[in-house]
């Protein structure tokens, strides 16, 4: 059920935006505890002067290959969840697209059960078949 | 005070986009006790490659006509408050702008009251006038 | 640690966007407690029709100029921390770029500490040095 919005520079080709797409999604399948088909994802290219980052704050060196990764979850996850996360997601797209693991950033933000509706004007998450 | 962002793929006209604008407000008044002139929403309209959703996930079939309304709000509701306005929320907007109930997807997160300002530098839920 | 997500309508040129992130960033770090490196800031210029507020409610009047600082933040202030940043980042923004405090709206949504990753595949806030 996660909800996730991808940040970056203008300028990739629409392969390399499916690569990051595609990795994110995997790993989140691997290591976030998402089913499979559960996939939301918006993609926001940005003007250089419009995505502002340190190069070096807690991380770095970032470069203009920066992608910044919001993730909006329907519960909560334990510490080393989202720590085998982070781990799994640089990885994952260090192979492919090739992301630098000091270009990821990743930004969680945790809500409840009854926040979401999946469509049909339900709180899809209290239904019985999905507790 | 609720901040509403709504995502959709690019290609509907003004006039729809006024509609769901406006069908999303008036929900948001009707069964979320928001009062009317409380309106802040922004609208994003991306291209089909940068908003990827799965088709069945919970819900569905999802169209090209998907819409995302993601809303900040200032306050706790109750899980039947929240039931209660995805209800009318998606019977709002399939009687205009004609919005399939399967293609709705909604997303709350809560904030605190002290997170606010309206303006003026104030942290405004805590004036008296409005607590 | 925050992220700062910056919407306005178009139409203002970039040394008016310069200073208008430049004073989000110093207010945060003379009164929100953030370190002067700690800065994550995305621009957001959206169509008229897309950004959509109500020029009176609990605050106004609201003009063209209309700003939206939505800050993601990875550890709770004090009220009295938030109320005293409201305060700085209106009272620098009408300084410079000359922004009206009643077209100044902020937002804060508060997240835990293991939420975010600098970058590396670390729960970067988790690392003893950052503790």
């Amino acid at each position: 059920m996660p909800l996730v919005r991808i940040s970056l520079c203008r300028g990739k080709p629409l392969p390399y935006l499916d690569s990051l797409a595609d990795g994110i999604h995997q790993a989140m399948v691997e290591a976030f505890d998402v089913p499979p088909d559960d996939r939301f994802q918006t993609i926001h290219q940005l003007a250089t002067d419009k995505l502002r980052y340190d190069p070096h704050y807690l991380g770095g060196p970032r470069s203009a290959d920066f992608v910044l990764v919001e993730i909006t979850a329907g519960r909560p996850r334990s510490t080393a969840t989202k720590a085998a996360f982070y781990r799994c997601l640089a990885a994952r797209l260090q192979a492919s697209p090739g992301l630098r693991p000091a270009d990821l950033m990743v930004v969680i933000t945790t809500t409840e059960r009854d926040e979401w509706s999946f469509g049909h004007g339900l709180a899809t998450l209290l239904q019985p078949a999905n507790s």
